[in-house]
């Protein structure tokens, strides 16, 4: 394999990017001026070298200061409301919802959806990492699960509320999910079975 | 205009058909044989003699026996609990709902959304014939807001709140509306703001 | 089956119309007044009333005046040029080039193209009726085989040339097929490789 | 600017990538283990550090050896006919027909098509590369005209003959364009004017 291939093969790894585009993207390098090709594999480098994962939420962030501790600037904010705790599946989620400033809370990052069938959850997701880090949140009042609503968001939803069930009786803190019912844009007479049911059982 | 042209006019104005659509309809029915083209005739003929509108929920109906009483199939339903009362935009709203049976209530088809802006709403929508009906219906609890989730649904939503206020404020009837928040397929990180601040208001 | 769902069953068959829009068709007929019904039922029996189909390039027409001789007014067009004729799948191609202007020369609708796996070929095109006009087409000089650009159409092209080969031995007329290569809007790194070639093989 | 917002307007160049995308490429590489990150930055620095212009076609190719001569492996190949010479828009219209394996001669990238309305043609596109590159061809016979069929693509095609009138008139090459008609998947019905003219006129 030469260099073209090589990199061909590295693009077709990211998100949504198949052979086709892939091949246009070495290509679009190659004709792009020296200098555009030197900034962004050094910025890539940089990119790496700065990146942290935070020992809290488990979100990737950028710190060019090297902090010792692994911290983000979302854990570390001292406005954040820490009596609530929203578990999302990546950090594409996080980013969204925080960009929204809908929400003020802390996070939790699962690092994955529940397979519907699959057996060794647990070395894909964080879920014991959830399950550690719960007993010392002393401000925690509620979790907030925050999945897609498809049926994997569904059963991930699902197989926490179980799997904390234990740790979450003998507290106070309560576990929610999203509510659901109509969506921006959502027509009534192309809507789905599921979102009728609970449009009209959330009415209000 | 020849019988081709104005038969694609009048295809024309069928929901979602263009131009060329109506026109393939026209040789379409040219290369037909004749007795799909008079069935076709004769049916529409027929459709029109037997379609009623319900003085009840103001849908339109087919009924092929001529019954005195202008009354649809599901207002004449005593199965059918009159305790609540779904106010939707249009016929294909209420076929969808009633098709998911999610909804064992009543009906009342406003028969369009009120334009954010413009003045003579009661000409174009049946606001007058709602303000009418309700102090009729004895057994009434709940009216149900159930109007798609985009500006003029909101509008619409607003507006019947206020005109009902009065009628409302001297009786035990409810008001509500469909509940917001994720629907099926929603993937939060692609979620516009408004539905991710529904559905974090609506957790449950 | 009462009218509403017979009527969707009939729209079902309109080219391009599913299930769900048909439902819409027959509740937008319902929503319109009688006289728009009423009309459309009328033009459709008209439509068929009047339409013939020509007896010399088999496309159907509309004649209101209920002429003796069924011949399509391009095939009774003196000004049409005789010496090529031009053979298309359907009514629809027809009406394509005849409306482009490009083409001044008569038709002939086969009514459909030949399945490349099939016996009884006779039977659904007209492959017989072509193989009998020909001889009595005095100024003849060209056969235009103008099919769609698919397996099926080349398929065609191929069982027609086969077919008319002994027909045309002993005669003086030509046959010919569109041309090949690039086609508006072609884009040369999309091409697939049969456009290139044609592309290339045609150059000029 | 932070890495990650920096990362992000360079990705934005990449063709077809928006703004989302970009972002999700930034995290997609945070979230990746170092080694891929740092592959990718190295292996881009490669390319850029191997990538060379041919000094007879103008394409960019990767050399690993670091070979005086610049000439590409196509200009290379002493197998290539190099009596027909196609003038293409750009690197990735040369890849597919060469992928295509349906022609087998000399390459020239004019590095873009030529605007409709605009003055300084040479400077953008290698006009003058091309008139100074054919005397020195010894063994052409042909210039084949390659570009895509939409207005600027007919433009260039226009503009090219017109400026190698002078320097073909007494030489015996022959300049031809990519041939016109349908295309792989045309459908006659729907075919625009300029199609079907092309595909009659081109007819055999």
């Amino acid at each position: 394999m030469d260099t073209i291939e090589k990199l061909t093969e590295i693009f077709k790894e990211f998100p949504g990017i198949g052979e086709r585009q892939a091949k246009r993207f070495v290509y679009f390098l190659m004709a792009k001026n020296s200098d555009y090709a030197e900034g962004l594999s050094l910025l890539i480098k940089e990119l790496r070298k700065d990146t942290m994962q935070c020992s809290q939420c488990f979100r990737f962030f950028v710190s060019p200061n090297l902090k010792k501790e692994k911290v983000c600037e979302i854990c570390a904010d001292k406005n954040i409301d820490s009596s609530t705790l929203m578990i999302v599946e990546k950090d594409s989620d996080l980013e969204s919802i925080n960009k929204s400033r809908v929400y003020n809370g802390k996070y939790f990052i699962l690092g994955g959806l529940i397979p519907i069938i699959e057996k060794n959850t647990n070395k894909t997701v964080r879920i014991n990492e959830l399950i550690k880090k719960i007993p010392n949140e002393k401000s925690l009042k509620e979790i907030i699960l925050a999945f897609s609503l498809n049926p994997q968001g569904n059963h991930t939803d699902f197989y926490i509320r179980n799997q904390l069930k234990d740790i979450l009786k003998s507290s106070a803190i309560k576990i929610s999910s999203l509510g659901r019912g109509l969506s921006t844009g959502t027509e009534l007479e192309y809507s789905d079975n599921d979102t009728l049911k609970n449009a009209l059982k959330n009415r209000q």
